[in-house]
């Protein structure tokens, strides 16, 4: 046999029957085919193409800079600081920038944020962060030790799910997730080959958590799989929903009952609108619980710096807080972690100003107040006309977006648009948004991708396009639905 | 039953009985007990104990800035404006770093290095990496669409390993790994139980790489999995080998005629000393063996901020390129990295300018060459000097550092010395580099910890210390060897 033979006798070696079968079932509709297709309709628009619209509005992803909020100036002039050190001898800095990026440098190797740094993070972010979060929930005190900083909180999450997924069969570790969820959880779930199991949140009640659904769906999961994890995400993505601090407290004494390990997605803990609701962190409430919570319940707690007035997705900075973890499990972690090197310093830096902004007496202060206050409340006044044009549509049935940064409403699809969704193997509600964005250019994410009741169809629609554009893109949805609706009857 | 009988009935949820077993399988030298016994002895110097030495150098890591090494000005004038793009009106910074900082910009959702970028990457960057590519392996074309960016490069090779990654038993994934290798191939196979398959480096040979070991240990493992992919790190590390072009056109054979993916680390690019040695990449020399090969053979290569000339390693920056995937497998690609949104931006913006420096002409290039050159100069010089030192010491013998950033010497262990290793429980090399420390501050990797043909010992150092630096450390630990040789004979 010759050569040439022998390597054209071969197909390729890595394919869709040899690929790691947990790949295959990974899922993730943020970034699926709408988005897929929203990057093809740019680019046919680009090319000349005529379509019904000039631009495709994603509002698919809470990318808050891409829709046009501004970063908070403070926090770049610090890290243009920490880039690019020469300027600290520039005058046209204020001075509490150079102070921070000072210490910042201080706490890196070489005094370079191009240096490693430690695994679980630079020192001194990890410092700031527990003192960030001791003031945060009034004095209930954090260590230091306790904090790890992450690629965007993403990242900490898949981690503390990676440590948890063992057994096989009906031990098989099964991890408890609310429906409709943020999908990086069924994808990371998937991806680790652990069951999911899902809890759902009451729409009616303004997708509250009740225990006693948690209780069914527990002990339904008992029946096939080893439950040992309990999700929360609080604020709600996509859902909205800001948690009262009696629900907090139910879900702690469950896991504590039921021996749930837990995990606090709080990654929009200042994304906070509707009045009468507050942000409550599960650490706090854990505290406040007394000794026989607090020195038990294991609980992960999660931030970013993506979110809230920040909106830094790109920095990809986050930071995790561990409480009451085995030792010999944190070593593991620590372990774990070591292998890929560091979280990126750029986000961790980023991560310090979050937690240790400007204080009243700095220079940029005053200046800093201004641009939180006011990304936080056009993002209120987003949320507020959200919806009340939503729930003006015959058909949607819009929440109050008590928090986070979308809202996640419930639309009728007519039977017909069903039955055709179906002959094309694709979700009613995919169907819905395909339609929506050929039409209008808005890409949104079809509630199918985030889980919801069965027989019922959702959208996903961020509230972070400026307010005149929201205002615009509301009308068009509105427009469309009724279309569809008629389209479809 | 009282509720606070419930809560402490109950043990942890998370433990060494409950963890991910294969979690537990994961080692990590590079980070692993040796740098938190170094850690542990700063923290004491730090409080005033008196040790033999007054600071602990880390030559565990290959953390250029740690050691010193400056940052390239140019990259960080350019980072400082994407960062606080403010500064685009300031006089002081040059143009061509204006203007490389406005294209970025220019791809950024919202001009802004804070929106997320497309999970595969920035665009420009994308376009600028492939035109880079092109120009190295001079002329053979590479396309954008097949280069992916990633955080650091070990994103990418693990992201590459999970795909690759299915059956049980005798069909379960095996994947070829260099013995020595970079422990993050193995700490990722572990994780992924995935089985690792060993070929080794010809030590006598200067690192060098057999078909013929290939052909062994292929046929080896095929008793017991299913091979799927080989994996090579040129440079070499811990090995500091340069593979011939030669070596290079066996092994893209080798895999085409077994059906193995090829898998080519590639990260060292730039760091090449020897003289008579020069880079070549898998990508060239595969094209430059015809269209039966290129036409087929599955490869991907890495590459990274991290090392080189730059030493970036806390941006996380990186990419891949892939070559001959199946378009099935590329789409799940695409679909897995979504999951994660996007690797950081800040580090994207640098893999742009480490692909696109300053070109002739232009006002940064003349600082840019002399900077680069001066690192690399540097670098040869100390390869140089590590290994001429290193074996003047009897019981040491050190190949040429003919590329990267590690030397890995054997060193000769007295037998007394192994018979006390083997009481304690570690690997002798950990005995020797435990001891080297506590005496001497020096930290050092042991050979244990990359993998080493049976009854051989030897440690990894990294040649990045200043030249004097380095000097007092050679010496250091040539008293070292000679001391601990007498104490054990």
């Amino acid at each position: 046999m010759t050569e040439n033979a022998v390597v054209s006798r071969r197909g390729k070696v890595l394919t869709m029957d040899t690929i790691n079968p947990s790949v295959k079932k990974v899922e993730y509709a943020v970034r699926g085919p709408i988005v897929q297709r929203a990057l093809q309709i740019e680019k046919e628009l680009k090319e000349g193409a005529k379509k019904p619209f000039t631009e495709v509005i994603k509002a698919n992803i809470g990318d808050a800079h891409a829709m046009g909020q501004r970063p908070i100036t403070f926090f770049r002039q610090v890290l243009a600081l920490c880039s690019y050190p020469a300027l600290l001898d520039d005058p046209s800095f204020p001075e509490d920038a150079k102070s921070r990026a000072r210490r910042i440098l201080q706490f890196c190797g070489g005094g370079s944020i191009g240096a490693y740094s430690a695994s679980q993070g630079i020192d001194c972010v990890r410092q700031d962060v527990a003192r960030y979060i001791e003031l945060r929930d009034g004095g209930v005190a954090s260590n230091p030790d306790n904090i790890y900083l992450s690629t965007g909180a993403s990242d900490g999450i898949v981690t503390i799910l990676k440590l948890l997924v063992s057994g096989e069969g009906e031990t098989r570790t099964g991890v408890m997730i609310p429906i409709p969820q943020y999908p990086l959880y069924s994808a990371a779930l998937a991806e680790l080959e652990a069951v999911q199991i899902h809890y759902f949140l009451n729409e009616e009640r303004c997708w509250s958590l009740d225990v006693s659904e948690l209780r069914r769906s527990l002990e339904a999961a008992r029946q096939h799989c080893c439950p040992r994890a309990i999700c929360i995400i609080n604020p709600g993505n996509p859902t909205g929903q800001v948690q009262s601090r009696q629900c907090i407290e139910d879900v702690i004494r469950f896991a504590a009952e039921e021996g749930l390990f837990l995990m606090a997605d709080e990654v929009y803990q200042d994304n906070v609108y509707a009045e009468g609701c507050q942000f409550h962190s599960f650490k706090k409430v854990l505290f406040e619980m007394g000794p026989e919570y607090y020195n038990t319940v294991e609980l992960v707690s999660f931030h970013s710096t993506s979110k809230c007035y920040m909106g830094e997705c790109g920095f990809r900075g986050g930071y995790m807080e561990v409480i009451n973890m085995d030792p010999a499990v944190v070593a593991q972690l620590t372990k774990l972690l070591s292998v890929r090197l560091c979280p990126p310093v750029p986000g961790q830096a980023l991560m310090d100003l979050v937690v240790n902004p400007p204080q009243p007496g700095e220079p940029s202060y005053t200046t800093f107040l201004m641009e939180r206050n006011m990304t936080l409340n056009a993002m209120a006044e987003k949320a507020r006309l959200t919806e009340e044009i939503l729930n003006t549509v015959p058909g949607i049935i819009c929440n109050p977006v008590q928090g986070a940064m979308y809202s996640f409403p419930k639309i009728a699809i007519p039977k017909r648009a069903v039955q055709e969704a179906k002959e094309k193997g694709v979700a009613p509600d995919m169907l819905y948004c395909m339609n929506l964005l050929d039409e209008t250019g808005i890409c949104l994410v079809p509630g199918s991708g985030f889980g919801q009741q069965d027989g019922t169809y959702h959208f996903r629609m961020t509230i972070l396009p400026p307010t005149e554009k929201l205002k615009i893109l509301l009308d068009k949805v509105k427009d469309f639905h009724q279309r569809f609706t008629q389209q479809y009857s």
